[in-house]
C-alpha cells in the first residue's frame, strides 16, 4: 500500500496513492490525516488497503491524477522525528579525514539524535537557510514509521513495528556542527527541518528488495541534474531498522507515527558514490589534503529518489532547491 | 488564564481552570485539545479567557471540581519539546565537580536540546524506569509554550511568542549520560519522558512576578515529603525565555505548542538548595570529595511546586512516584 499527504493545513490531508504513483483517492471517511491512521493502524490500514486495490485496478470512482508538487511531508508536523547513523564505515570516514580515532563501541552502539518534527517539509519545498556560510548539506537516507512500541522492546520484537517506509533529506549545516557539538548537547541548531519523499509505502511494497529489515535498493542523488551517488542501502547497514527501533526505544515508549531515519547512506565500495556531500569532502581530504567539492549554494537543485528493479519510482522524488531565508526585521 | 487537559486519549481534552485550580470547564466548542487552541491562539485565547472569568465569578453553569490526578501533561504528546540550561551557574558546578574548565562562550551561548515530546508524562503519573542502577533524577524548571515563531527571530521580537508557562519534571538517567554524551550526538536514551505541572497559566496570572522575560518566583521541590530546594527562577538567569527561544529558531520555525525550558533551576547562593540531586552531589564532592546523596530508588516521591507571594499554588503541583518498570518478555 502507498500513501501520501496533500499539502492542507498543518496536518495535511490523507491520500491513497497508486502503485505506479500517478492515482490518488481521498479517504477522509477512514481518517483524515496520516496521523490518525497510525494512531489506530491495524484497523486503519485494511480499509485503506481495500481502497487501494481498488484504486491499482483502476475501479475507484472519485481518482484523480497525482503531482509530487501538491504533497507535504507524508507527516507535515510528527509527534518524533529520530535519526540513527547506522552507515558506521560512514562515521569512521569522518573521524578518518580529521585525524580521529572511531571509538570501537561505535560498531556495536548506534548514534542516533532526535531531529526537529514540528515542521517538515515536503517534497518539492525549498529549503531556506539564511546563509551559505553554515556549509549546506544533503543527507540522502531511508527512513521507517512505527505503530506504538513499548519501551524495552528487543530487536526481535522491534520488526512488528516497521509500518511505513520511506526516503528524507536530513538537510544539514556542516559549519555550525563542531562548535554545536563540541558544546556536548548534540545537533539543534545545525539540524535545520528534513525533507521527505511525497509518498509512504508498506514494506510489503519492496518484495524481495525489504529483507533483514532493510532496504536492498540503491538510492538515487542527482545534485544540480547530475548523478551524485546511488550507494545500495542494504549493503554495509551496520544496524538495521529493528536494531534502531530498540535502541531509541530502551527508556522510552515511541509513540505511533515516528519516524526513524537511517542516516546517510554509504557503501565501502567508493564507486557508488555518496548521498551527502561531507562524505565526498572527507574523500578528497584523506585523498589530496583538502576538499574540492564545495557545500550547497543558493539556486543548487538536490534529488533523490529510490527505483525498484524494473526502474520504477517507488516513493517518488524529493526534489527541492535551495533557497536564500530572509527574516522579518 | 488557565488551562489544563484532562488525560482523555492521546490528546487529552482542554478545561478552563479558575485561578484557585478547584473548578474546572469544558469548552469543546471552543477547542476540544491545547494543541488545537495554540494552532488557532488569538482567536481562541480570547474566548477562553470569556470562560476564564466567568467561572472565576462562579457563573460558568457547568463548572466541575478539578482534581490533579485527572490530569495528563497540558500537551500529553507536543510536536517540540526544547530544553535549555540557562542557569550557566549550574554548569560550571557540574564542570567544577569533575575538574573541568567551562568554556567562556557558555555565559554567552546557550546549551539546549531536542527531547522527547510524544508521550509526556501527566503530574501524577509514575516514572517507569527499569533500573535503579540508571541513577534516576529529577530537574524541576519552568517551561514556556510558544505559537508560532518565525525562524531567525530575534529576542526581543521572541518575547511576544510566549503565550504559556508551566512546570517540568525533566527526568534524568544520570549514570547513562557519559557514555551517551561522549559520542557526540547529546541525550536520547539519557532524558526519557518529563512530567508536567497540571496547570498552564498565561504569563499575565504571575502579576510583577514575570518581569524581563523570567518567573521571579522559587520553585519548591520537596523528596520524600522533606523540601530540598526552593531556588528563585528569577536569579542567575543568564539566559532569559526570549534569549532561548531565538537560539531555538536560528535555523528553524518553532510551531504553535513549542515547550521550551529553563533547564535545571539554581542559584549560586547554595544556601536555597537545589533543583536536582546532581546538583547537590556535586556540592558533596566538591566539598567532601565523594557524593553522599543517593539518586532515586523505586518507591521514591518527588513533588515539584510553585507558590506565589500569597502562598497560592500557581500551576498545580508535580507529584510522583519512581516506579520499576517491566518490559514485555
Amino acid at each position: 500500500m502507498k500513501l501520501a499527504s496533500l499539502a492542507d493545513g498543518r496536518d495535511g490531508k490523507l491520500v491513497v496513492v497508486s502503485r505506479d504513483l500517478k492515482q490518488a483517492a481521498a479517504v477522509p471517511k477512514i481518517a483524515g490525516t496520516l496521523q490518525q491512521a497510525m494512531d489506530d493502524w491495524d484497523e486503519k490500514a485494511s480499509r485503506l488497503n481495500e481502497v487501494y486495490e481498488l484504486l491499482n485496478r483502476g475501479e475507484w470512482p472519485d481518482a484523480f491524477g497525482l503531482e509530487p508538487e501538491q504533497c507535504g511531508a507524508p507527516l507535515p508536523r510528527a509527534f518524533q522525528w529520530l535519526d540513527g547513523s547506522a552507515y558506521v564505515n560512514h562515521v569512521e570516514l569522518v573521524r578518518k579525514a580529521r585525524g580521529a580515532e572511531m571509538p570501537e563501541n561505535f560498531w556495536t552502539d548506534p548514534l542516533m539524535y532526535q531531529g526537529v518534527s514540528d515542521n517538515l517539509l515536503g517534497p518539492c519545498d525549498d529549503v531556506h537557510v539564511a546563509s551559505e556560510d553554515w556549509g549546506i548539506d544533503f543527507e540522502a537516507e531511508v527512513v521507517v514509521l512505527t505503530d506504538d512500541v513499548p519501551m524495552g522492546v528487543s530487536p526481535e520484537q522491534a520488526a512488528s513495528h516497521i509500518k511505513l517506509l520511506t526516503l528524507v533529506n536530513d538537510v544539514s549545516l556542516r559549519n555550525l556542527i563542531p562548535a554545536e557539538l563540541g558544546k556536548g548537547f548534540g545537533f539543534l541548531q545545525s539540524k535545520p527541518a528534513s525533507a521527505f519523499a511525497p509518498v509512504v509505502v508498506t514494506p510489503d511494497e519492496l518484495g524481495d528488495a525489504w529483507q533483514d529489515n532493510k532496504v536492498h535498493l540503491p538510492l538515487r542523488v542527482e545534485l544540480n541534474n547530475e548523478l551524485f551517488g546511488q550507494p545500495n542501502c542494504g549493503v554495509d547497514m551496520t544496524f538495521d531498522f529493528a536494531r534502531l527501533i530498540s535502541h531509541a526505544a530502551m527508556t522510552r515508549h515511541l509513540g505511533a507515527g515516528t519516524l526513524l531515519g537511517s542516516g546517510t547512506i554509504s557503501n565501502t565500495d567508493r564507486s557508488s558514490g555518496s548521498c551527502c556531500l561531507a562524505e565526498q569532502r572527507m574523500l578528497e581530504i584523506i585523498e589530496a589534503g583538502e576538499a574540492q567539492t564545495p557545500f550547497l549554494r543558493f539556486g543548487d537543485h538536490v534529488r533523490i529518489e529510490m527505483l525498484d528493479a524494473k526502474g520504477k519510482s517507488v516513493f517518488g522524488a524529493i526534489d527541492q532547491r535551495i533557497c536564500q531565508y530572509e527574516a522579518d526585521a
